[in-house]
């Protein structure tokens, strides 16, 4: 009980740092809108208005991409960067739970500039106003330069290289499998693996934000916080949401707020609420009471909620459970819930199995559709303006697209990043990583990083397309199966641990900043911010993030001396974890549990299946068949956020049930509250821990037997 | 702390054994309803139709009094009323905390005579259709019945005094403070007391219906509740006023369920949530999720509610922890937090002497007013009929006065009580009982049982005004000052516990018939029932309750041999706590700790001096002066409560300012719903705890630093 309810609490750090954005657009609620322009009357009009955000921003100009990347959204976001960082760095060394600040990024961001533009109007001097799209620059901006301060793994991976680290753990304190750390080599490593993310995905944003709509929640809620910061005077009805997005903004903060009173100590609070009952809290299956997750499944379509579900019965009701009763036969009995080599294993190598299978058929598809697409754009190179929809083989088969979806993927794909750029830019960091990181870390060799580098877009697809579906960033996962991989690569005897640790920065930095960056496009297809302006952000974000991460990492380093002692105040949890699993790490596949790898072949080999089933039946029954990466995000994490999800598919069924139109216009603005005000929160809260302000309650759960146990202990205390 | 909460735990026991019932007719309701008249709209006819729940029922008849008394309701009667006594004696002898069940009396009564009726219907036999009328009989009847399994002290006073109790207790288990239960005197004893409170209040019922318009909330769900059950077929927004109360109904019905999963042992769950803190919560400030009371602050008037508040700040959040910080000095430090000697020996006398204070103004008032009006009356007999509003004193004042309310006040005096009835009932009686009850318990003399019944009308008034008000009915607190007063007045040396103990049992009986009668009138008001037929049902129920619950006690005390031994199946718990009250109660006030009587004669002439003030000043201004009644309720039982009621308030008053109409419309059903709800789980509920079903899991709070020591604990464990 008590060692899975510790690895519960470790990997809700894990998992509550993978958060990222989602941003799914529903074709079905822009259909709605256009059914509604037929009428003319004065309500119909009223609520055109509201369905078409766009109808309301028509009179406001949309700057040219250059305008949008002002001096001073850079001066905001530097200063926004070097203070996420901080907070970042500072969770990432004190318990290792990082949440998403992607909101109060987007919040902050539109305050400190419009404070600014506000003292200029007032003296005169203001030249350009502030628009949506700065704003969305800014964000974009921040997120990529804070995301390095997480995805650095200074309080993981690239701290477990160190001696310190290696100290504490048992084994494999050799010379070769230590590497202290240094700021230059950790800034040009972190410059070297940093920017392939956003080079291996810029071709693919087309395809994931307008041909497969996907959600990504966490950024259409962003996007629909700054539309509502922009709306002009005057749309009376854009402000009735933005009056609702407000109120459950404010509701969601508050309600984080009382949630925070009750958690002092591990498993208190809302959480870790068994509304289900003990049994099922123990396989993970509960309401979390989590404001994001209900406002991220009112977001989302119903087949992935429901698929998300499904795959978490599927996995935790009934998969793990029959595999728990072989303990002892097919894993040894003795090893705790987290370690690799037992249930954890399964769970973590069976969720990726299927991850890569479904992700795997997509990228082929999509590379079969494209390639051909890419030839015939080389020979007329007018087709790509006058096809657009067409271009990678998906035709415009929608006939009744909406004026915002026409408006969106209009100035989305106007300026255009040459698909040039990518691929230039891919293979020279990719040239020069092979060449340089093996002078890093001379455990691994040049065709480790090549290997790396060619499957590593593959990867980036997935982790972006499964952020997409579910808003969930699975980051780390692929860096520990890139521990496992590369670990037994290079073997035990030539440095295996360390070279496990450095691919798993390589992988981490790579699919991170990839669905960071997919989740930020999907923001700026619904503020009408251009794709050129975004990624020129972000590049210049990761490269703050480059340099200002290592730095503030640095400043601790040397300010505290006992960083990374467990007990003291910064104990740096997750570098021993991590380093640990590299030790594990370098026996290889061969030290899996029983049938570990059949099952994951079994998985891969389904998701593809369910993939071709779901192609070959067409439209009208593919909405029937669940999404196999939906499915296998639960495998890892659990089904609680799945019931939160579904809970927020309730929520909206119910509410489109008693009244259709209402919840068209509505539903978006009130879930974007709900994950706004709880994102939000998430400052004030990490200031507090920071300011070690504990909670003062501990709201706890106990079976009737233990909790008689403890009131017994408790009568001898008094 | 552990005392602390064995206090509130203890408490909530005997306050939960006196929720009686409410039901305030909000005279600001009905005005609005007929401005509503003025307007001629179709939606404002739906809108009329919806206020006026009787134009509703215009087509129906009222069967005259005796047709209400059929012989199927008081089959039925006498069916639920085993059925509830078992439960409420199982209860008192488990754990003595007693639910109130009024609701469901309603409600099951509903289902038995309407199954009946439809088969018969079916069958072409039918002579009667069912009326609300009859359904209304039928819950007053089984509340009557059943609430003597309450009040006849089976597992609080009448226990107290037999041996086996007096083994437990140190001390006084000379023969003179010994009596063991016989089923003979029992039911002699509870004949003889328990019409007192009948007689007592039943000339005053039109004093506190019509003109005090009291709230009685309980009351009012249970009409609103039988209404709707009877609502004709056709009446279509009557219909959507019943849905929602069916929608608050089923919901506050699922949250007590989903409540129960975590109470699993003591302070679990939500009733303990520490919603404002630990501190406060050990002050008893904060909000205890429970329904039935945010339905109540829904049905109470804003004065009430805030009162209630203002008394919890006064007593719980000033006077009780400045009192706490002279222990030692002011009274022994060294007392249990529920000894009388202690600081709940302020609580429990300041709040009494606050409510005597307030009700005796009160009673004077009235009999000041009612006197002159009776001599009137006796010299020309007609004029109560002409002048009907005006008899006691009391103008008709409000000139526009709804179609309801005007149809319900008819019906309500049309078949009168005679007074004499009432008067000569109550002099019979209480000549009986001085006679009789000195053979039942021979340390009562006399003139101890005159004295009784000259006071006890106004205390049965105190009682019946202050569970208008507010819905709490203190007939157990009432209880405790009886031991207080004959104990000492009799003395320890002539068997004053005994004496202290019967004395008790008269007054609960009193006080607690009087204000379940006044309930059940306002039921009756609302669904106009002739107060006829429920005062003869409600002597029925009574004789009916004398029988039962003594020969169910002596079942139960026959069948199992370690009744009321703790630590068995049958503990009997409070059984105890009553024969200790009684030995320190023979002490007399001179045990009272220091400055109490002090602080209640200033508390007294306080509320006398408060009354005077809000007759003084005019009805404009006695709006902004808070009850001394509803103020002195939390002295005793903590703010808690006040907090749920002021929640209902807030839910209101934001209700109106966003939609006056639909809130006038229906926060009575919503209202009712909460309280319904609420009131039909605890029939499960009990149920759940007699079949010995536990719950499973204990919420359970801990300050940050136990929760550090459990922790440790249970790690030990595992």
């Amino acid at each position: 009980m008590e060692n899975d309810h510790g690895s519960v609490v470790e990997d809700h750090g894990v998992e509550m740092s993978e958060q990222g954005q989602i941003t799914h657009r529903r074709g079905k609620r822009d259909e709605n809108g256009s059914v509604e322009t037929a009428k003319a009357s004065a309500a119909d009009q009223e609520m055109e208005e509201m369905t078409s955000i766009e109808k309301v921003f028509e009179g406001k100009r949309v700057p040219p991409w250059k305008e949008q990347l002002t001096f001073r959204a850079l001066v905001v976001s530097f200063v926004l960067s070097i203070m996420f960082s901080i907070i970042v760095m500072k969770l990432n060394l004190t318990t290792g739970i990082i949440p998403s600040l992607n909101v109060s990024a987007g919040l902050l961001g539109f305050f400190f500039v419009k404070s600014w533009t506000k003292i200029l109007e007032k003296s005169g001097l203001l030249k350009h106003p502030f628009t949506r799209q700065e704003n969305t620059v800014i964000q974009t901006c921040v997120v990529a330069a804070y995301g390095i301060a997480f995805s650095g793994g200074f309080g993981s991976y690239l701290f477990a290289m160190s001696s310190k680290t290696a100290k504490q753990s048992s084994e494999a304190t050799s010379s070769q499998d230590i590497k202290d750390p240094q700021l230059g080599w950790m800034i040009g490593f972190l410059f070297l693996v940093s920017f392939i993310g956003l080079f291996s995905l810029v071709p693919l944003r087309k395809i994931m934000i307008i041909d497969y709509k996907l959600s990504y929640p966490s950024g259409t809620a962003t996007a629909f916080l700054i539309n509502g910061f922009h709306t002009p005077q005057g749309a009376k009805l854009a402000k009735k949401q933005v009056k609702l997005l407000g109120k459950f903004f404010v509701g969601s903060f508050l309600w984080g707020f009382f949630q925070w009173f009750y958690t002092a100590g591990d498993n208190c609070g809302f959480v870790n609420f068994p509304t289900l009952g003990l049994e099922a809290y123990k396989n993970r299956f509960y309401f979390d009471f989590s404001a994001t997750y209900v406002g991220v499944g009112m977001i989302c379509p119903y087949l992935v909620n429901v698929s998300v579900l499904l795959g978490g019965i599927l996995s935790w009701g009934i998969m793990w459970p029959l595999i728990g009763n072989r303990k002892g036969n097919w894993y040894s009995a003795t090893l705790p819930t987290s370690n690799l080599h037992g249930l954890q294993g399964y769970r973590v190598f069976i969720s990726i199995a299927m991850i890569l299978g479904d992700g795997l058929y997509n990228f082929v598809k999509v590379l079969s559709k494209t390639i051909p697409a890419i030839i015939a754009h080389a020979r007329s190179k007018n087709m790509a303006s006058t096809l657009p929809l067409t271009e990678n083989g998906f035709p415009a088969t929608d006939a009744t697209i909406s004026y915002d979806e026409q408006r969106r993927t209009e100035l989305f794909l106007k300026d255009q990043i040459p698909k040039k750029v990518a691929f230039v830019g891919y293979l020279i960091v990719a040239i020069i990583s092979i060449v340089t990181v093996p002078h890093i870390f001379p455990q691994i060799k040049w065709y480790h990083i090549l290997v790396t580098y060619i499957f590593a877009p593959v990867l980036a697809f997935c982790n972006a397309y499964g952020c997409g579906l579910t808003d969930w960033s699975l980051a780390s996962t692929y860096g520990k199966l890139a521990i496992f991989i590369f670990g037994a690569w290079v073997g035990a005897s030539h440095g295996g641990v360390l070279a496990g640790l450095a691919a798993c920065g390589v992988m981490m930095n790579i699919v991170s900043t990839a669905s960071d960056l997919m989740q930020d496009f999907k923001t700026g297809y619904l503020t009408l911010a251009s794709p050129r302006s975004m990624f020129i952000s972000q590049v210049i974000g990761t490269a703050m993030g480059c340099v200002i991460a290592p730095c503030v990492f640095w400043l601790f380093y040397k300010a505290f001396a006992d960083l990374g002692v467990p007990g003291t105040e910064y104990p740096a949890p997750y570098a021993l974890v991590y380093r640990n699993m590299a030790i594990l790490g370098v026996d290889g596949f061969s030290s899996l549990p029983k049938h570990c790898l059949t099952l994951c072949y079994i998985f891969f080999a389904g998701a593809i299946l369910i993939n071709m089933l779901r192609d070959a039946v067409g439209k009208k029954w593919a909405q029937y068949i669940p999404l196999p990466m939906a499915m296998a995000i639960p495998f890892y994490i659990g089904p609680y956020f799945a019931i939160d999800m579904c809970m927020g598919s309730l929520i909206l069924f119910i509410w489109e049930r008693l009244d259709k139109t209402k919840a068209d216009a509505f539903a978006s603005a009130v879930a974007s509250g709900l994950i706004c005000g709880d994102g939000i929160w998430t400052l004030p809260q990490s200031i507090l821990a920071l300011a070690k302000v504990k909670p003062p309650i501990c709201m706890k759960f106990l079976s009737r037997k233990t909790n008689d146990k403890v009131d017994t202990f408790l009568e001898t205390l008094s």
